[in-house]
């Protein structure tokens, strides 16, 4: 079998790295991307079969833009993983906790780590464009008394030492990654299935939406709105039931929710990801 | 009449000093705050009588973190506004366009301009902590050839030159705040109501809920399910819909919702932000 190539967004050592890795396996063949449309257009335009895309974090909140890029391009989500997010304080030799004075990491890493800056006040924060970047940099330029907060794969890939394991603040961080294909496929274990769809601007429309679920005792897993790009303040849905389109129920909500909205796509039916629990 | 002090999130400067500035007036006194978390305790154990907190960017989607801080203290929104976020580069004496090599902002701003550096390829993007700190930065050490990404009341508090504007890539941005006080208060001219609840975990529940409203033709303007802090993919939800507290048919709508819910919090009644147009 062929190794397929995986998109993702961030340097080697990410925490998608780490998702790539915990759903695949290990047989895969990894593309770091810049930013998120670097990713997308590595599955549109060739090159990777997959991109595997963050789309909600259990403390941050939902990944907006990735929203945005699954329904601006004819992509399906195939899988979903749901990794726990650990981060790790890591370091070079000529660093030790004792001559700390500054950290580098993405902005939303460092807030995320705040007990740890409480906890030794004198250790300056210092923002960086990526977690795993961080530790990439230190590789290289081997600063004294400096240390990046990253995940564990990232001290893997460059060979750095973790000085400090769970410096996240909440336990319960965990972040959820769908694996994007340009082939649509339904697995036999699917039982989630993942649609956007806007509304007629009237009262009760979205009820109307809900009602082609309740009418057939179908579980909403998960809701939301988003803005419209261009028109603010108006919104499509976001939402995911529990199912398979290999169900006929499902197949029948489907086709009666095109009745009562104004644009409506199946972005996916794939397996729910297992739940992790903190250890 | 004694002016009010207001809390916000980040450096004097900010887009949200310029909301602030918007929605009340200059006859404020501001208090800039390190992070949500101290700008709404600034309001809870007293100095400011209100803050005003971003809550949802037409590109970016909603800013979670506030959702939580309204839902674990008893505060009560009562006033939105709605600010274009425009992006400027701001510089002092000794840098010009010509000379330009480095360009300090947050990164969502970094972000936001992604055509600007395309024009502009040999300049790079430096991320740092805040928007307006990045002016200040500059203020205070007048780097050659370094710009930063901000409010054009940035240039004005720290006494920067615009060197030019609307660096966003997209001109529909926007912030709705929303002004948060310990005291509630249902203006007169309110016509906006926002809810918070969660349901019973059951098919059709939150269906149950969203026929309260559409029973009696009230009209949704926002919904989104957050996921509850602790309890991994388990949401509650954010609505806001079109009606006050003085009428009778939202009072009964509440008193409904209140039966089919497993909790429920108003969050505030008040007057909806005029709707800003792209200039």
């Amino acid at each position: 079998m062929s190794i397929p190539t995986v998109a993702f967004q961030g340097e080697r050592g990410s925490f998608s790295e780490e998702a790539a890795y915990k759903l695949l396996g290990r047989r895969i063949r990894l593309k770091p991307c810049e930013n998120f449309s670097a990713m997308f257009d590595s599955v549109i335009h060739g090159g990777a079969k997959y991109c595997l895309a963050p789309i909600e974090n259990t403390l941050a909140g939902s990944v907006h833009e990735n929203y945005d890029h699954l329904l601006a391009n004819q992509l399906h989500i195939v899988a979903e993983v749901s990794l726990r997010i650990v981060h790790n304080l890591i370091a070079f030799p000529g660093t030790t906790l004792a001559n700390l004075r500054q950290v580098y990491s993405h902005p939303v890493a460092l807030a995320q780590c705040g007990e740890f800056f409480k906890r030794h006040p004198k250790v300056e924060k210092v923002s960086f464009y990526d977690t795993a970047g961080s530790v990439k940099m230190l590789a290289e330029r081997r600063l004294p008394g400096v240390a990046a907060i990253a995940s564990r794969i990232a001290a893997d890939v460059y060979s750095g030492r973790i000085l400090a394991k769970h410096l996240e603040d909440h336990r319960e961080n965990y972040t959820r990654f769908l694996l994007v294909s340009k082939t649509a496929r339904v697995p036999s274990k699917a039982n989630k299935v993942s649609v956007v769809f806007s509304t007629p601007n009237a009262p009760g429309a979205l009820y109307k939406c809900l009602s082609v679920f309740a009418l057939r005792d179908i579980d909403l897993t998960k809701m939301e709105s988003r803005p419209l790009r261009g028109r603010p303040w108006e919104y499509f849905f976001c939402l995911d039931f529990a199912g398979s389109l290999k169900e006929e129920r499902c197949r029948k909500a489907l086709d009666h929710l095109t009745e009562v909205t104004t644009f409506l796509r199946v972005l996916g039916c794939y397996e729910s990801a297992k739940k992790d629990t903190a250890k």
